[in-house]
């Protein structure tokens, strides 16, 4: 267990992923597990707090989460980059123990049907909130974040602090190919 | 006219937004304009390329946008962040010289009926793909990339550069309060 997990209050958890950081979609059902990445997670409301993540239809958590209607959505840091492309990058439709060979590994939270990404900094528990034309016409799929917790080392107070960690500790901001962008440095305006 | 603005081939237009970058949303509609800034801008599908965007209801851009079914998404610098703090903080309705007070400035491109901000990174021209329950319900507009551009200094061949150009040129991440994040150092994965 990660002592430095901390509960975000659920109006502040869109700060989790308001920098636009790429993330890892887990889900489960009947007991299959599947861990995906996504670049394409937003914001979508603050009260109650929702977001969107669109989920290509090739990609075997998908329905996962069509059949269960749970996922959590984290924030994984620069550390991991390597195991978010190879999870970004293979399906569980065509190697049944990607979860092994990506190295990645999960933690389970009371209460919290779905398995949690170690070493995250910061994880979404989500409900979908099924809309058909969305999902079948647009790959796109609404969740309602019904927990959300942060590392207290990289995020506390409702506020995200990079700047006092390592470098490590960054997001990551996927572009193509085999790069991604980090999150730099704090700009503040008057 | 910019010199270095270049047309982004539609396949990767994309790749302006992948890294969660704040952008600023124009429109116009019977010769009023307006700009303002969008934290929740994402990518939704590659081919026809689309995005989403979420407007909420008190934003004068939103009802310019229903009505035109125009906009353009653009991904502005870290040195236009106090203007853009400034667009997302003020509204064309309780401001009518909203424009003029941020110190935005807008030009015009042949055949786009919008007008584009001067000095972003790069320009999405869309149309809307009007939803009304996404709209009424979630606040969540879909839009077809129909042209992009960029500006050569900091994205060519398909790719930004950031590592090659000022900090200046760094997209903004938009967090909460007076706060953004610029993109960072790239990471490339093997």
């Amino acid at each position: 267990m990660n002592h430095y997990l901390a509960p975000v209050e659920l109006e502040k958890a869109y700060r989790l992923i308001n920098h636009g950081p790429t993330a890892l979609v887990s889900s489960q059902y009947q007991g299959i597990e599947d861990v995906m990445s996504a670049s394409w997670v937003c914001g979508l409301e603050f009260k109650p707090a929702k977001l969107t993540v669109v989920l290509d239809k090739a990609a075997y958590t998908r329905q996962l989460i069509e059949k269960s209607h749970q996922f959590v959505i984290q924030v994984p840091t620069a550390r991991q980059a390597q195991m978010v492309h190879y999870l970004g990058t293979h399906t569980r439709y065509d190697e049944p123990d990607k979860l092994e060979t990506s190295g990645v590994e999960l933690f389970r939270l009371p209460e919290i049907p779905v398995p949690l990404v170690t070493d995250c900094a910061a994880w979404l528990y989500c409900e979908l909130i099924p809309l058909e034309q969305n999902q079948n016409e647009h790959d796109l799929f609404i969740g309602e974040i019904k927990a959300a917790w942060a590392d207290s080392r990289v995020f506390r107070d409702g506020r995200w602090v990079f700047e006092e960690v390592s470098e490590e500790w960054r997001s990551l901001h996927y572009i193509a190919g085999k790069r991604f962008y980090t999150t730099g440095p704090a700009l503040d305006v008057e």
